[in-house]
């Protein structure tokens, strides 16, 4: 058996989310299906470093399979993308060590969150960007960013619905925002996130640019640990898992 | 009675193209049904700039319509928008005098064709833009375009199919391409342009951007007024209708 590591882009306009649900269209079915059809009907589970959300983009998922076929890894990228959908695109397959495992072995991710900040909505980029028709103040927004770099405990900034065994202390290594022309970028690099982490912290530092929080309150919600103290999950049309890092022996 | 003239933007990927059809989702049809909602009941007819094919998009497509409601001009964007999907945009409704017509008064039309050139697809943009993995040469590419200003016979560059009745001259008052990162925007400017044209030309000047043809072939191939002369027909995907100019009075 050969282990694999497969970096994916997809988008997630059409999926109800990656991980498999019965009767719906997600990624890890589509994939799984395609590796189902190139082992001659053998079922293949495939490994990911973690699921999104129904609507959420990736443009580097990563995940990880075993397969007894014996085809050099740089053939796996174009053999498995002939047998998927055209908003899945593999961006690389290569061989890995039999340890290698796409969630527990990933030492940072980096998502995305794209705002349109204009007063007219605009049909090309509706299913991949949130429209924002409010003004935003960037130095305000950027502000707000830096409150949640660091280590802290994140259950105010993740949903209540979400069971997690264990602590809800994460260290994020950056949260940055740049705007260029109409679009605002937020980057958010951390060790590991929280269900709905991301979309409520963005909830929050855009209430801050609007001047309805101030920078400053960001310390006290940290202290609530309760969810009801913010706002609104954003949508995930904004949302994108840019890229997984792993430890350098991968 | 009022006639209103209305700016729209549409993304074509999910309609059968601008011009109703039975059974078929095109943007004249949800644009009337909206219209005829307004209405209570009563059909009103749009009247376009010009058709628009399958999988075309819109940034400014134009289209004029009589009123017998006493709504302000600018509430018309409002109410009409509320009533439509939202894969179309209204721009922008003014009221124009009775004289006014779309597709008559209009003195000058832009088109203008995306295309991605880069080893990799790109899922984000797939129904957004035209994919070439070949590497294209930006001189020569606009060295083509140069080529097909002016006023000419464009009867090698448009759909033989096209039931034109009278003259195939058309005068492109600009044709221009440029590149910002892996993108490259062809701007075609013109008094008016034949079925398919945008499309065909397109094509002609991607072949010598490959190489295949040389810029100075593209005279003769004028003079053979002749569409099996060229190659294919660009997909829609890359080509958005950009803006429509009127004379000043209107």
């Amino acid at each position: 058996m050969e282990k694999l590591k497969c970096i994916v882009s997809y988008d997630g306009s059409q999926f109800s989310g990656f991980q498999i649900q019965p009767h719906k269209r997600t990624v890890q079915a589509e994939v799984e299906e395609a590796l189902k059809r190139m082992h001659k009907g053998q079922a293949i589970r495939i490994h990911s470093s973690g699921r999104t959300d129904k609507g959420v983009h990736a443009r580097g998922q990563v995940f990880h399979y075993e397969t007894s076929l014996h085809i050099p890894a740089a053939r796996w990228e174009k053999a498995l993308q002939a047998l998927l959908p055209n908003d899945i695109e593999i961006i690389e397959v290569t061989s890995v060590s039999a340890s290698f495992h796409a969630r527990f072995d990933a030492v940072e991710k980096e998502y995305r969150y794209y705002i349109l900040n204009r007063d007219k909505r605009d049909v090309f980029t509706r299913n991949y960007m949130y429209f924002e028709r409010d003004k935003l103040n960037m130095e305000k927004l950027v502000a707000a960013c830096k409150q949640f770099e660091g280590t802290h405990d994140f259950t105010t900034f993740s949903s209540a619905r979400a069971s997690v065994k264990g602590s809800r202390v994460r260290t994020l290594h950056e949260v940055n925002a740049t705007k260029t022309d109409d679009v605002i970028e937020i980057i958010f690099r951390g060790d590991g996130f929280l269900y709905h982490m991301v979309r409520i912290i963005t909830g929050v530092i855009l209430d801050v640019a609007k001047g309805k929080l101030m920078p400053s309150d960001i310390e006290s919600l940290f202290k609530a640990k309760n969810r009801e103290k913010v706002g609104m999950t954003m949508p995930p049309e904004g949302l994108y898992l840019w890229h997984v890092t792993y430890k350098e022996n991968d």
